[in-house]
């Protein structure tokens, strides 16, 4: 069994992977973390200021980490620390934290990074490369996402995911938001970003050509979509080689 | 048979409506006005400069014009003091040229104004609005257009009669292009101008509530479509009481 | 407090019912009724055999009812002898049961019964015959719905009554389903059936005219939307003149 | 210069394919096929009865045929007996008329065979392809097209190659048209085929799965992107070996 520790477990993302946790036959729930302590699905929550004494105490096998990027580096220093292997689902870190991350974790315990822990949108991000490469010439490219009116990033980690995989394969582009009184379109990329709502998440990809489109989109009706990725990756990294991957690893894509 | 002079007559919208008249049984194309002299259809396209002369002329019943603002303020006045009546499809006017339009035209001529001549958008308006007037509580609103990639202006004067409607029924709300990095949402229409390829013009409003959304969308696959409607509207013009009228007059919806 | 009796309580609805009647501060859950005897948010769930006892036992001022059109006519029977007010949300009667549940009804007791409880749909549906009544001449009309794998008619009840708003503003029209190996098009209505995956309820309406279209769509993305219309009408109910009513009438609209 | 014949010639597309042909510097018109005498773009018009005649008086290298299938067989005959190369963009043959078509061409002319000779439904198909096999496990596969009112077969050919990817990829399926009154959805892909106002061609694929849905889609804003890939085709097939080709073959796909 893996025993796991859920970092903000009290949040919207948390409750579920505690969950999903409970309910799998190969995993084993053994605490959660967040900002004030409390209790989950029966197991303690302890207070993020703490986290490597509770970690010390619990001794998990995994951490499942899905909160703000400012809390997440601290969670991700203790665990690869003291051996704890990583599945992180938070988005938004800087060039900076993202340089402290990977080298608290190269070398050390094993990591699943991932804006987005869907099988859908991993497969998704692999079918946008392919569209790209094929309609690089002759095809303007706008990308758009919605989500709930409470989301407080914009775009989503998952449109930045896009973004990337775009400009891998198009070479970098301007990055334009939404437009307004502007003059003729030129090379960029147009970014459109929706909240309303309880959208849970919605990605689309439009290439507009001569007189056609093709667009790609990506709809999730439900959060367990991304929690049931996490947990699935959870069990699969607990007992890798230390090393930062991705969910095509963990998918075998 | 109602004569008619189109301005603009040498590009894309002027082209089709100069074709329209001469293929309806009710008018006569007479001529035409761009920036240099010319001729289509087998009638003469008179430098703008000179357009006051042209019309003393050819002496039309109606004047069509789809040009840009700074263009069709003198066009309007030129008709409007010869008594010509007016079907107006330019869009992007300043609250000055407004003015000065409407006190060109008011005790003169008649003239058919609108930011989009098709029957189908002009009802899609008057769902819009009932929608809105249905949905106001409890709903985030966020409207959506995409033209093709050489469009000047952002976004279309169909989407701003759109955001008309939107703030008469819901009263003023801030507009919100795009959104690059923002935090929650609030009271905000986000509008989003997608641009590429050819696409003819697309229009959408989406109302995003409590786990469900309504959306409504107009979807125009030629411009014909918009060059009809201009052509209706001038047979109707000819013979109207001086005045500003709109698409709804003209269709007696 | 009213006190509320589910019928299909163990069912994917009547669990979600059950849920948002303990919640609500105007409702008290006093039991449940379904195939098999049980309980239910710490109430007793009666066999649906033995209705008409656990009735007179429990007491209930409302019966909601979401379960499948041969053993709902058998619950709103039992409800109505007694003066219990009732609100259904079962699909698919027959004319005679339709007939059956009406005479029951009538003259003994309130009943708000619709094919959706969602406040959405319930606009969805005036705007529908709105955009119908406007684009009467020269737009086709097609329908499509969409729902998860296991729903088990077709088209949704919600369809259904958009078929009957569109005939009802249309004139009668005959319907057709998906076309394989047809002829060129006449005045039908296209009825499309898109089954798939967990897809909660999506419905849209397309008018296709002359170079243009117009079209009308709603998305669920929770099932507790449907849930939280008829807790809604349950304590509307309550308290109501005998006679059949719809969500219009609970919503005002 | 490539000479070129072109049947259908006074039909929707044989008008476009003409205009194209004439405005290409690499090809010449030099007649058309229909089923009346004519001309078009200053050149014959013969009558489909005497195609061999005709194409032994204007000697073209290429015959581009936009027909139906009966007439196309007869046609590709005529043409092939005097190697004159092929590009077949009519549908719905039956099993015996490709068997027909296939013993003409080989060892004869170079033909280039397509339900659909758009650059952008190729990379489609292609990307339909890649889905297939990367969503092949847990998800639901639904086919939705949408076509003008006159279009005379159901679903489009270009459907019908989507659905023999889907096919290849998937292993065979039962496919099923709009569903009425089903049961349960099993392993079937479903068949929606839309058809009203002026709808050039729009094509999706959905795949439903856990909580998620992925859609790839394809719009045509105008008949030329089909006739522009036609011309593209009739410009390569001129001095290929004899064989039966796709418009991969001719895209570098």
């Amino acid at each position: 069994m893996t025993k796991v520790v859920v970092c903000g477990a009290l949040g919207r993302m948390g409750t579920i992977i505690g969950r999903l946790v409970t309910e799998s036959p190969d995993l084993e729930l053994v605490g959660g973390v967040d900002l004030r302590e409390g209790s989950f699905y029966g197991v303690p929550v302890a207070e993020a200021e703490k986290i490597g004494e509770f970690l010390d105490e619990v001794r998990p096998d995994v951490l499942i980490d899905f909160t703000v990027a400012s809390a997440s580096v601290g969670n991700i220093k203790a665990a690869a620390a003291r051996g704890v292997a990583l599945v992180v689902g938070t988005t938004g870190f800087s060039p900076e934290q993202r340089e402290e991350i990977r080298s608290a974790i190269e070398g050390n315990v094993p990591a699943v990074i991932s804006s987005n822990f869907s099988v859908g949108v991993n497969i998704f991000w692999k079918l946008i490369r392919e569209a790209a490469r094929l309609l690089r010439d002759g095809y303007d490219v706008e990308v758009t996402e919605a989500h709930h009116r409470y989301k407080k990033d914009a775009p989503s980690g998952t449109a930045k995911t896009i973004l990337e995989v775009l400009d891998e394969e198009l070479g970098p582009r301007p990055h334009v938001y939404g437009r307004e009184g502007m003059k003729e379109r030129e090379n960029e990329i147009g970014v459109h970003v929706v909240r309303g709502g309880d959208i849970v998440g919605d990605h689309s990809v439009l290439f507009a050509g001569n007189y056609e489109t093709i667009e790609l989109s990506h709809r999730a009706y439900d959060r367990a979509v991304f929690a049931s990725g996490a947990v699935r990756a959870a069990a699969w990294a607990d007992g890798q080689a230390p090393g930062i991957y991705s969910m095509d690893d963990v998918l075998g894509l």
